[in-house]
């Protein structure tokens, strides 16, 4: 039986991909006491298109949606890692990076697009602690990367 | 009647700004266990000036200001998310990160003016882990963003 | 008598440098319950050699290197704030900076030098939650940067 995190994804049409497994000596996320330390997820659907270029060559709209990509990975990894999304008390923290040109300021705007899900899918509980910074580059090009960190029953 | 840590931002003549609600989807800190894990904040004063630009081109001076302005604004979100300044028992740890141009190494010195200001305050409990970087951009071309993890009584 | 870490890192041949103070008001480590949150090392053996230089103009085995004396680095702060590496029992995150290039992305095989160590060292107790991404600069021009968090027993 669908439990209540995963009938409000399925209200939302949202379907979480399989998580891939990562390419080397890491692992998706670590539970350490009540915390879920999740690893950053790039704004790529896995085993589909990647959402890739800097903010300031593509377009807000493109980081918004890469951003809420980026969201959606993690949640992937957190129903791997967890078993049951209903696990999830909190989402303590995001942490955004933006693939962005040295004069691109509304970085807040770009990572809004994971901000907006967590809330979406969680309601209060979904709303975090969040740092948004523009980096020089990410892996494989990637618009978006973006780390959490979440409280777990 | 003042706390202790109150009277100690007295004797400085620091004032705390009015913290500034998140304009999004996030909080600017989530308490979770004995960890309040709080939002990055960038050097701008509440309802006034904004320190902004990119290292390189701005002064150190300019960039240290920038810093410990960065971690008065953390104070000002922990005091509304505690009630109480005096329920810190130490600042586990800050995330620096100056908006640099990409050949602006002397990073750490810009970052002492946060560290330096949570010593002042809280003496050795005030010493934290520090991670220091150099990004190609912050939120609105703030010239620092600082985030902080305190641990709390 | 030596611990079974210590006689890992033997077997690797592995020296741990003398850990060196921090030059400002921070400090290399803080154990908070059962949490050790560890400053950002930069890549530089204390006393010795430092790898500087962005990717894209030094060569990816420079920033695995750089990226695995980070992780050696980070061992060393770890004994000194514990007394005993065996106090490990996981490696719960590594966060990863790369002085990288706006346009080099295979930034996650850079970051591999220091996964690749932890799991060396510690086995299946070595697998993080990871986050990688290019930053514009580091403090000192170092090529890599890398926190971390464990859990202590």
């Amino acid at each position: 039986m669908a439990g209540r995190i995963e009938k409000r994804l399925a209200e939302l049409g949202i379907v979480l991909p399989s998580p891939p497994s990562p390419a080397a000596n890491y692992v998706p996320a670590v539970l350490t006491g009540s915390l879920l330390v999740c690893a950053g997820q790039v704004s790529a659907v896995p085993g589909g298109e990647a959402m890739k270029g800097k903010l300031g060559d593509v377009s807000m709209e493109h980081g918004q949606k890469a951003a809420r990509i980026c969201a959606i990975n993690l949640l992937a990894q957190v129903k791997a890692a967890l078993g049951d999304l209903d696990r999830v008390k909190r989402c303590v923290r995001l942490g955004g990076f933006i693939n962005a040109k040295p004069d691109y300021a509304p970085l807040p705007l770009v990572m809004n697009g994971a901000s907006d899900l967590m809330v979406e899918i969680f309601g209060d509980a979904g709303r975090h602690a969040r740092t948004t910074v523009g980096v020089a580059q990410l892996p494989n090009d990637a618009s978006v990367e973006v780390e959490a960190i979440f409280e777990v029953a």
